[in-house]
């Protein structure tokens, strides 16, 4: 009652709070200037925030900061850890990923649960996996869990039906079913937001990772699929249908005698996805291996890995091409399986991509692999269920509420 | 002096006259209730703005409407043609188009200047060409000129200068030579705005032609070079350095033979450009032809003229089947030298482009050919002079100054 009533009456502006605490997520530490600078809101206003965060525990001082060259010290926040959790999903084509993320977006625990190749989605695994995440916490924290991200592949329509090529599902009414298992369960307090494999790596790669500060961007993830976040201006690129970013099953070669799944010739994906590598290895050699497999060998010289990894990284670097030509933006990041062959890939695209794009387009043009390897997308749902809380006026509220350690806790009743 | 004061004194917002007549500009005629609906400002405020703007004889009553089904009758309203007008400069590879466009997009006068091949751009041929279309009204109407719009071909930057690979120009000043020489002359109080032919062909498509309406879409424009204007979400992408649209560089055929003029091999513009399609049938035939007599031939089914076509229309096929899965567009149009092969064209453009995209980007996707024709740029150029002149109060005032016919003028004094 005592914080139902303190919240209620709280002064500060739930704006100043959207933007104080979108700065201290995006920048982990960051001075009274420096969020006024980002924020473009008055020195009073913040300072006024801030005194209510600090208050709440929300943010934390971390101590004093004092340029070389003298002058005022300056205090440094960020925020407090354990002020808000959030529960992050990644629907892979055969893991389900889990974890729960601190408000500093660190992982705190994760679980991943595994789908046969040709299995179809299961929603109580999505759930039971969810509910572990939460027990994962002390009872008393468990408030605490302002909501949960689910990034997912393939595509959503509006009647919240999930359709994803690559994995067999079509029109899984995947919203429905969360909300039915969920009901009663420890979720039923946790607000979901789903969220595109593409958009919450792009995401995640924008707050957390390579491309902070980028406007117009392409992020590139590579697995089972081939997909695209786009950005220009620094908005996403969605499509009328919301369908854009398919650098998967852009026709490479029409010549070519490569059938993709999606039953047209010569697509990317049927040069550089896990799938097509792999069987394109396997092809070649008679045996079987894994993706990394494939790229350990590459590295040792072997010819036939060698091969593969060419194929692949020509076909994405005459894809990439197009992109440059198209939408001029400034960085291309890798992520998925083509980070994790970063060293055989890159160079290779980007001498292809180089031989295919008008040299204005390559001025200043940075091509990289993610940074967050493959806790990009899980990071990324983080971040969005975040940003969706932060937009909530009750989830706002739930981030912002009081914490106490027991001890204080006991001084307050 | 009675007009300077009465405009300084007026009541009525800048922002209800800007959203007024954006809407009167765009839709040609409206009814005050359109006019709620398109601009979201209250009945209130329109009726105040409105009454400004018709006692100012910015705008005129053209009727009254009735429903079929009776109800109350409306009262239609137009812009007054000659409210306001705007020079349009379209320059072209081979020559400088211009009008001068009335405040309803009205093609009143026009003049176009021949350049060689191979001649660089003369200012003084521009400002002339500019000044000719100024004088073509009566010297009492000239300070109804609003501004001057220039569409260009190429790449501005931020120092004014235009760099233009397909015409041969390099670093030229434009903009400082153009305000050297309209100082003194007639178009000393006439501001000039610049916009790339690909922005001011969107712009036109957008407020005048075919794509009204539309958020995701492609411009294609095709004449010696092939370049793509790009909306999405409502916004035109330009990318980091602003070149974005490079589809006449895309890379369709790696191995082709096919020189482009930018020293890569196999782009887009090798095997559609005009001068492509031009080369490609003297190759084949010996004989020179003008791309329209290419088109009358390829009607008569001439094999040669049939194959430049079928090759020209597969390599766009191609091209913009990468567009749509990169971008998931909701139309795309053609314009130049391609609307003038529509019936030849648009079948086999849009048989490739199905070859190579996925089913669900090509659900509700339109594929035609602008109805602007070759007056699309020149539109377009005058549409955005309006947009900049309505950002501006001054000129914003020049376009809502009193409209006195002779005889009323005489009685005003």
């Amino acid at each position: 009652m005592r914080i139902a009533r303190k919240m209620a009456t709280r002064k500060v502006a739930d704006l100043w709070l959207r933007k104080v605490l979108q700065v201290l997520y995006q920048r982990r530490t960051v001075t009274r200037t420096e969020i006024v600078e980002a924020t473009g809101l008055n020195l009073a206003s913040i300072s006024h925030a801030m005194r209510f965060l600090l208050r709440q525990g929300t943010v934390v001082k971390m101590g004093d900061i004092q340029g070389d060259g003298g002058g005022r010290r300056r205090e440094l926040f960020t925020l407090n850890g354990e002020a808000a959790y959030f529960v992050a999903v990644d629907i892979e084509g055969q893991r389900i990923r889990f974890a729960l993320l601190n408000f500093k977006s660190d992982i705190r625990f994760r679980w991943e649960e595994e789908l046969g190749w040709s299995e179809s989605l299961d929603v109580r695994k999505l759930c039971s996996g969810m509910a572990r995440v939460v027990r994962s916490l002390d009872p008393e924290q468990r408030s605490r869990v302002a909501a949960a991200g689910i990034s997912y592949p393939g595509l959503l329509d509006e009647k919240g039906c999930l359709t994803a090529v690559n994995l067999g599902w079509r029109d899984f009414p995947l919203i429905s079913e969360l909300q039915e298992k969920a009901r009663g369960s420890e979720l039923n307090d946790i607000p979901f937001f789903l969220e595109a494999h593409r958009d919450s790596s792009l995401l995640a790669e924008r707050w957390l990772g390579t491309a902070q500060g980028i406007d117009d961007g392409l992020l590139v993830f590579g697995e089972r699929g081939l997909g695209a976040g786009i950005l220009t201006g620094g908005t996403r690129v969605e499509g009328w249908r919301k369908m854009a970013g398919e650098i998967g099953h852009m026709t490479i070669d029409a010549n070519s005698e490569e059938t993709c799944r999606c039953g047209k010739r010569g697509c990317l994906e049927a040069f550089a996805s896990t799938a097509a590598m792999v069987g394109s290895y396997a092809k070649r050699t008679g045996r079987q291996a894994r993706m990394n497999e494939i790229y350990d060998r590459a590295r040792e010289g072997e010819t036939e890995a060698v091969a593969v990894i060419e194929v692949a990284a020509r076909a994405l670097g005459l894809a990439l091409s197009h992109a440059v030509s198209l939408l001029n933006p400034k960085m291309i990041v890798l992520s998925g399986h083509l980070a994790a062959g970063e060293d055989l890939l890159l160079p290779l695209i980007k001498d292809e991509i180089a031989r295919h794009t008008l040299q204005g387009l390559l001025q200043g043009l940075s091509i990289t692999c993610s940074a967050l390897g493959l806790d990009n997308r899980l990071k990324g749902a983080g971040a969005f269920a975040f940003r969706k809380a932060l937009a909530d006026s009750a989830l706002l509220s739930r981030m912002c509420s009081p914490v106490f350690t027991r001890a204080k806790a006991g001084c307050a009743q």
